[in-house]
């Protein structure tokens, strides 16, 4: 029993079984700072065996806390206390019963590690400038407004307010000329890729995916048993003419017209004319997943792909992720008129639109020209912290990274320079607490690219971006 | 253009497209009571010839009032206006503005014909007994209460504070022993269905249904390439000897152990075993939809038969939509601990939990005792229910119809004697505004079950199950 650690002191005769008692130990001693981050747990058999436990017992307790964030696997070197947890944890542990006094299984939502303590986080928008009291606002008004009529099931392919704002939105500020009942809201941009695979293919399929392109975009299809046909991408967007030589019969092609992603490039006018000119010879649908194509900082946003559409086979999928907040999970799929009456019917199937409250806030936000200011506040802001975090990172690190000129987007592409591998950079900055993203990690095709992929969204002043650099200067 | 109604007078000049002009004047002479229900409404064809309008603009705005439920296709006999609806929309047209007033475009949600307007609605919990200020007040302290970290991408598999409010429930409640890691929050039971699909599942797999059964449970499965293998139902549930007999290499069986849906009839011991039995041997999964558990009335709510399951085959399928409110959007899923590194791998791919903000709400409610007392409440309620409208419907229609006994559930079944057939009785009522379900509808296989299924959670006096009961009655 020597090597029990005196954290762990169980109690066999309580109510609360053995298992949650060790997860809350743990949990607990990691929020007191006794288990330091990167710090290493016995393996679940060694600790089964010291405490006389089943080790299915244990193993329960350490899934849980990896579930939760407060440990990570690593293969053969074991199960560690995650990076860049505790301070945080420690900090937000006090406040923590106040929300929910009277539980005690219940662990702290907010002491979980979470990716605003990671700088260069990708995907979030700068959650510090939303409009919260607005936003709080139209939710306590929603609630209060409840009738019992709005607790029944909501429209499955979304509610009808929500639908025609977006309708209008898309009209006005992508180009994008559709009836709401074209519009079908779903809970999240995988979701709507979900509907797509659902509705219009049929496993074995083949896929045109961008690369380097969005790996969860890759993953689902996997999944859902398409045959991914990675596409090259290059300065002008998606080599179209790569697609048809490597995989003329594709189904499908998911791309990302406004910003490439990872790249920020724009697909040019001739490869949008050329992929509308392979989908319907191909009898292929394209998705076009514009998931931040308002954040364009050089010029005016482009018009969407799906604007040029004559045929019938763009599906145009939005978000409110970026421009609004990840967890609201709202996001919506615009179909050819055509497809309208399957996507509803897939759309019951599968109920995919999400819970009414939200959807009401939103067509609320939206409707009462919350949206629109954000939008705009929003794309000045980021236009600044892009050019704040380009000077700061690039006078620290200009002679080892050259960053990509690029007309929008929410993150940064910096090629690096020299020996350095961009895969051995990231995976250090990783270690020490950075949410770093290598661009070769996002390539199946041999490619010589070496770059970071880092966020700018929430770094708001010139000294955070020199503080930032000189951590990842002395990590070179 | 002698045809043309009065209040479809178009504005060539303005802004706002001609098909959403059409729309909202529709919309507009629905809400006033210019078109009452039933009105039939001219072809597109017809109405485009005399505005002098392209076809697909008419259909456009059609097409848009059909999706919002404010007019039926019917065929043969046109499209008309939604029965049943213009006494609600016009009651609530008036307040609509008060909700969205900068807005022209956006419908009234609240004035589209709604299930709580039909009596009988399956499906659909006493609304009117739900503690709506306990809920806003919980609601609104959520929303003050949030950080821009809880604005950020929630967990996929769901929040740890809700997913351990479920797993202490269950325990409690259901018999089931499960560590929160098991539990996986989804979007709903479809979403549920969908996620073991996805994870456990291959399209060509056989999958066996109740029969009669839950009709969306086939659909998604159908739409999901599954292939159905109707399973018979008796007065002891699902029959394993005859789906043993017919589709022994089976992957799966869907099954609604507590309540039968739609029989109500609970799944005997014997056969549990004997199903747990067959899975085991065909190395075949089972889902345990138990869509109502909770409410039970004879006796105290049965274990669930993931409680039996030895050998780690049960996947338990709840959901909140009954027992809180259906617009919630939010189930859960618990799985054997062998499968839950794959179903964290499948619900990170398909990002299946809902908005952090409901289910923060939902974990409150929970923790903070709410929940537990709802549930007593509501089976108190539904109990008294029942025999209310048994009682009543059995006095005005006992000629005709014989009401099994059953120990649980949300709706009557109610045999047909003599010469009715249920599906005849069911259309009309339907046509009467009523929203009726026929046993046969709901059977692949032959039965000779005729039996009308009308939900009694919202019929709240004997008064209103008499009236009901005279209602049918001259019906028949």
């Amino acid at each position: 029993m020597k090597n029990q650690p005196d954290f762990l002191q169980l109690d066999t005769t309580a109510a609360e079984p053995l298992y949650r008692q060790i997860y809350t130990r743990f949990r607990n001693a990691i929020a007191e700072g006794l288990l330091l981050p990167e710090a290493r747990i016995p393996s679940a058999r060694a600790l089964a065996l010291e405490l006389g436990l089943a080790r299915g017992t244990v193993e329960a307790a350490y899934s849980l806390l990896a579930a939760e964030g407060y440990v990570e696997t690593r293969g053969q070197a074991g199960t560690v206390v995650t990076p860049a947890l505790a301070r945080h944890a420690t900090t937000t542990a006090a406040t923590a019963p106040a929300r929910a006094p009277r539980t005690r299984t219940t662990p702290a939502a907010s002491a979980l590690p979470t990716p605003l303590n990671r700088p260069f986080q990708m995907g979030l928008p700068a959650l510090d400038a939303f409009p919260r009291k607005v936003w709080a606002r139209l939710a306590a008004r929603a609630i209060r407004a409840t009738q019992a009529d709005d607790m029944a099931y909501p429209p499955f392919a979304g509610q009808a307010p929500l639908r025609a704002a977006i309708a209008t939105y898309l009209q006005l500020s992508r180009g994008i000329d559709c009836t709401p009942s074209q519009v079908f809201i779903t809970s999240g941009y995988r979701n709507t890729l979900e509907l797509v695979t659902r509705a219009l293919l049929q496993p074995g399929d083949g896929v045109w995916v961008e690369d380097p392109g969005f790996p969860p975009t890759s993953e689902l299809l996997k999944q859902a048993g398409m045959k991914l046909a990675p596409v090259a991408v290059d300065a002008d967007g998606l080599v179209v003419s790569h697609g048809v030589a490597t995989a003329p019969r594709a189904k499908a092609a998911v791309v990302t017209p406004a910003h490439q992603s990872p790249l920020c490039v724009a697909l040019s006018l001739p490869r949008r004319l050329a992929l509308l000119d392979w989908a319907r010879q191909a009898d292929a649908w394209i998705v076009e997943d514009d998931y931040d194509g308002e954040y364009r900082y050089a010029s005016r946003p482009l018009p969407a792909l799906q604007s040029l559409d004559r045929d019938g086979r763009v599906l145009y999928a939005g978000t409110f992720s970026k421009v609004l907040f990840p967890a609201v999970r709202l996001a919506y799929l615009v179909v050819p008129p055509a497809q309208v009456a399957r996507f509803e019917q897939i759309s019951q199937t599968f109920a995919a639109a999400g819970p009414a409250l939200m959807q009401t806030i939103v067509s609320d936000f939206m409707n009462e020209g919350h949206f629109a200011r954000h939008i705009q506040r929003m794309r000045r802001l980021y236009a600044e912290r892009r050019r704040i975090a380009a000077e700061g990172l690039g006078a620290v690190l200009g002679n080892h990274l050259r960053i990509d000129p690029q007309p929008g987007g929410m993150h940064l592409v910096l090629r690096m320079k020299g020996r350095h591998t961009d895969r051995a950079l990231a995976e250090r900055m990783r270690q020490d607490g950075m949410a770093a993203l290598a661009l070769s990690e996002r390539c199946v095709l041999p490619h010589a690219a070496s770059a970071l992929l880092l966020a700018f969204t929430n770094i708001d002043t010139p000294q955070r971006a020199r503080e930032l650099g000189r951590r990842i200067l002395r990590l070179m």
